[in-house]
């Protein structure tokens, strides 16, 4: 296990196990459970200041800040040493993004989950596919239901040992893959669902890039028998709508990540073609002692 | 020394003089050279799609990224680690912000220096004050000048032991300590800006956040004897007018961080206050596949 020196993992285990409690809580309501991704610590800590419940981490987003593409390239060390930072940072529970488990055996799946709760985080997604064109599967590679129901025992079992109540959000790429919203599609990633949720998931992740519809929404909602958390995408109906349709999580992903990026470029692309800054002093900019202040003993939890 | 598994840090050491070398000039014109700010991979990889010819580290971003403020309270480690990934996976030169250069004696700065060169920049910032508030320093304290033309000098010598002719940029806080900009203070900056060149340094940085007026600038660039290197405050005149005005270089600082930060806290507080996305999904943001392709081998330069 590396261990990173300079920033405290010092929460009891107890205290852990009563975070990942209040942060399973989360997802019954009353509301939709708003989980912004994060992928350092600043953007973990202005979330938390904004009043967020809860944050995720963004694998995709955590490897493009150090250079690698998305689908488990960049390593558990660097991928958890970040949600460790997070943790070490923020008060509110941190849930934090491990792909497919960075394993293909069970044993090894049990031991990155064994890392996870290790880190301080007190929650886990886990992805039954592979993405599209990453990590060297096919487009369309998802593992059978009864394969990813035994990874996610595994899971549920490694975290019993370390006695922490794990939240599992069991994340099914049904629609990322195959792309077409058919009823066959609804009725696999429902049955997915049912199948996770008995062998120990807590949470249900569908991400559809927002092409489910509201009809669609509303049926795996009600089909699926554990908390349903979307993704935010282009065609995703408002948060009074999901609550109303009975989404229990919604996450953002890496989009957040990018859409900073973006900003990021629109403002550059200004330095260079007209020479001017305003994008970069517009508005009421954080300033250099508000974001320092964040991180400036004095604030009980950084030591 | 420090080694980061899972990156390369595998050009020579010629190609590191070769590329201190055409860093060094840039700073001779034509134009102005633009050195925008990066805090990760990421953001040093947009500049360089975007054609800037170099790119500058931000301490202050990076500390922000790993919870720390600013203020040499990152460790050396961590902010080279950074700095090795950036230039890893760009192949403009990197120039790596040092703050004070992490070491009040000049064994200590040379060792530094060192470390600078081994994780592949090929050129640094060296300042001659403690930023107000900041390291345990009153507001205003500022080192002798010819204690920091000795830094200087022995920054110069251990990067000529190493081979590399380090662009050192001289960074005098004259007008951050003390605000008010006098006919005293400018005088302050120049004398100190040619000392500094004098002890071995290529460039002078006067950070002023904009106060400085034309005719301050162009007293500053008349005076001093090695490229003048400004920072984009809210009051500074466009690239144009900076280049007549005998500007040599022109940075950012973390500002570009807090202003995608900012940004990213306008969407967070849209997701709160209405449950839309629509600043997330504005504009054409950068996509996944954009990104990922951004570091995905087939890119020659990242192994």
């Amino acid at each position: 296990m590396v261990r990173q020196a300079g920033f405290p993992t010092g929460r009891s285990r107890s205290t852990q196990a009563e975070r990942a409690l209040a942060f399973r809580k989360m997802h019954e309501g009353p509301g939709l459970l708003l989980l912004p991704n994060a992928w350092d610590v600043a953007s973990a800590k202005l979330y938390e200041l904004e009043g967020f419940r809860a944050v995720g981490t963004t694998s995709a987003g955590i490897a493009s800040t150090l250079g690698f593409p998305d689908g488990e390239r960049m390593g558990l060390d660097d991928n958890l040493g970040v949600c460790r930072r997070i943790v070490a940072h923020v008060a509110i529970p941190v849930s934090v993004d491990v792909e497919a488990g960075y394993s293909g055996c069970l044993d090894g799946l049990s031991e990155t989950i064994a890392r996870v709760i290790e880190s301080g985080a007190v929650g886990v997604n886990l992805e039954d596919g592979a993405k599209a064109g990453c990590g060297g599967s096919a487009p369309g590679a998802l593992l059978e239901p009864s394969a990813q129901a035994d990874r996610i025992a595994a899971a549920r079992q490694a975290a019993d040992r370390a006695g922490v109540p794990l939240v599992i959000n069991a994340r099914t790429d049904v629609f990322l893959a195959h792309g077409a919203v058919s009823e066959d599609r609804l009725r696999e990633a429902i049955d997915r669902g049912n199948t996770y949720r008995s062998a120990g998931a807590d949470c249900v992740f569908v991400p559809d890039m927002g092409d489910l519809g509201e009809a669609g929404i509303a049926a795996l909602a009600r089909g699926i028998g554990a908390p349903l958390n979307l993704i935010a995408g282009e065609r995703t109906p408002s948060v009074p709508r999901l609550e109303a349709l009975g989404v229990a999580r919604l996450s953002f992903g890496p989009r957040p990540m990018r859409a900073a990026l973006h900003f990021l470029r629109a403002m550059a692309r200004e330095w260079l073609a007209t020479g001017t800054y305003s994008r970069l002093h517009s508005g009421e900019s954080l300033s250099y002692d508000e974001v320092n202040a964040w991180f400036t003993p004095g604030d009980s939890r950084v030591t």
